[in-house]
């Protein structure tokens, strides 16, 4: 609006550019975490019955059945939510390392939250059985697909500092690309279990993530330590 | 982009991080909220009715029974709306309290934030039920367990002025820990209450949630007077 | 982290919480206005038939059904969405002269988006049952209710220069106060037609919404003719 | 809250106000492309059966037929995340060099807005009736139409450099509004194939949007190559 300081808007316009990329990115994180409860659907528990025709008895009776079916639902939706949510913090760190954008960044990113978005899908899937190996099996390559792509939105933005903060410690840069293939790795295990018949192979993550968890924040704070924030 | 001033560039990328925590857990808290209008499902009046083959006397002899079923979902609704609207409130009140952030800090927030997630699908299950105990348990763990993460939050950031402005007053960090407190005691009361097999004790809450928010406007009128913000 | 410009610190931190408010609003606006696709259902048309073991011309014969019914779902998307639109564009033109929050304004926000957020739900009841009276009834007071609902929040904000800047022309305030209450007008002339079992009167929103629009443009621009934007 | 600079809270308010514009935009952005997973529904196979009463051999027998229908609503989850994602980064691009806003430009994007919101509806549609005319013409109208709206947004902002920043090269404007017919007219032929009666027309897009993007790429790559970002 002012000719005389067009340097300035363009510079602020930049900034609105990069926020919009990150607070979209969060939009499509936010909606698809919370999605995941749609899945989860309320038991039916004879809606014929609910009218008080039937004896409190007779109702539940039918509890034990649904109790075990409404249990793996939330399993997934736990272990879906904190993989999405590790995903997330991944993106929120390494968003503030880059600096730029360019079409490339943009549509890797696209693909990154495609992924992302295709989760509720798959968890659904899954949760509805639980001791199959096909759902597993998709469940498992989605996100071990997921996380591969973060790693690959990394590397493009990263190599030769393309589009990251010149001055960014190499170190850093190679422990991020490799913190990315934790959760892909644990979910490839999970995968081949149930390529080979064993659907509890998915238990192997449960231990897996809080490891992982705890160690990338024993990593975080060893990082910390040697290097202000 | 400019080599001279990389100081100026870090401090607003730093503010961006900060934002994206900020913006990421208002965009879950507004998808929960507003989910909860999709488990009010449109009543069916006979669908092969709707044709006009029945007379219409027929039609409305149905709605009664409609209605009654109805209307425990709107209360539901608002019920939980509020109470995601109370923790939104909070969320604000908080984090413009709180400067900094950590790891430790993203992660319970995220933790928080699953709890929020899930109150759709409790919110669903016990205005399906309204008169039995075990959704009024759950819908009222939920809720109670939601607010004890927030307080957590809270005392995570607050210890020793870990993640907030070291000037804040001491007072208040103590007020708003307690303030904490009051949503999950409403709601533990009405968990007893199903346990104990009085539904209705949910009826409690809802007189509680006004005085609350009436305390909670005059603590905060109050504390205006005593302090500009 | 510096406590030397403490000032400038919570200057931004106070913008920050006010943008949150807008963004919250916001979040919420698009939720429920992308919602509302959400009941529109695919039709069914003989699932049983679609492995092609029936004739094309007798699956064609389903058609004209099914579209009987899928056109009022899909006037009731696009009135809906453009009555939500025009309470985003009210709300973001009103936050744009609002320059403090307090807890009341909080409270009064959520409010208005409690009802917004019930607008899907009323939306599918009214196109599942677009020649009854009640759903009618209840979708005309849910949307005239959001409308009181904003002048409300506006009034609370404006009175004595509460919550907005101070140098704002008074006439402004008042052409703004009387603006919202277009279209809880035209509604509550539907609601009355409901009443007295005249459900087209729907119909009579689809002339006043448009000339609405219109006279609220013709304002605007004789407004910005008369003073600089 | 300070009256000696006015100025200064009035083009901070000026940007809040268009970063909502841009924010909201991108929210409903996230809601539809996250939405269309929602669509694809968990293969029901034999519920009865998950109870493990019948050989596993018999549900394995369920399967290729279940495959079959999950593969097309993959795929047309694929295809409109992909068209969406092309609609954002134009938006995205755009709203780069728009600098300003107006009621006019406000109701435009609402309506392109409007079309976006619908894609998850027509995608579930043509997704459950892959090989009928009908579904696919309805998907394909709604995708062109949606380019159509945002090619209006963006002639209506840059005519006479109504809302754009003036010093904007007018050679990049008029590439600008070509690129954003592209897609339009990929998805006008495919809604003529499927006026002919060859629903396999929508295959063509499959081989002109990867044309597209990669030609977009290169175009903006030698952009990119011939004048400074």
């Amino acid at each position: 609006m002012n000719a005389e300081k067009p340097q300035a808007t363009h510079q602020e316009q930049d900034e609105l550019q990069f926020e919009r990329i990150v607070f979209f990115s969060d939009a499509v994180f936010a909606i698809a975490i919370t999605l995941l409860v749609i899945e989860i659907k309320v038991p039916e528990m004879g809606h014929h019955l609910a009218s008080h025709s039937a004896s409190v008895e007779e109702l539940y009776q039918q509890w034990p059945g649904e109790f075990v079916k409404l249990f793996p639902k939330i399993f997934g939706f736990i272990l879906s939510f904190l993989v999405i949510g590790q995903y997330w913090i991944n993106h929120h760190r390494n968003f503030g390392i880059i600096r730029r954008f360019d079409r490339g960044l943009l549509w890797r990113n696209l693909l990154f939250l495609m992924c992302i978005a295709f989760i509720p899908f798959t968890t659904a899937f899954y949760s509805e059985y639980t001791y199959w190996s096909i759902p597993l099996m998709w469940y498992s390559a989605n996100i071990a697909l997921t996380g591969l792509m973060q790693w690959w939105v990394w590397k493009y933005a990263s190599r030769n500092a393309r589009l990251i903060d010149p001055s960014t410690n190499p170190h850093l840069i190679d422990q991020i690309s490799l913190g990315h293939l934790g959760v892909p790795v644990a979910f490839s295990l999970s995968f081949i279990g149930g390529l080979l018949g064993y659907p509890f192979s998915i238990s192997f993550t449960w231990v897996v993530i809080p490891l992982m968890i705890r160690f990338a924040h024993w990593r975080y704070e060893r990082r910390i330590a040697s290097q202000p924030v």
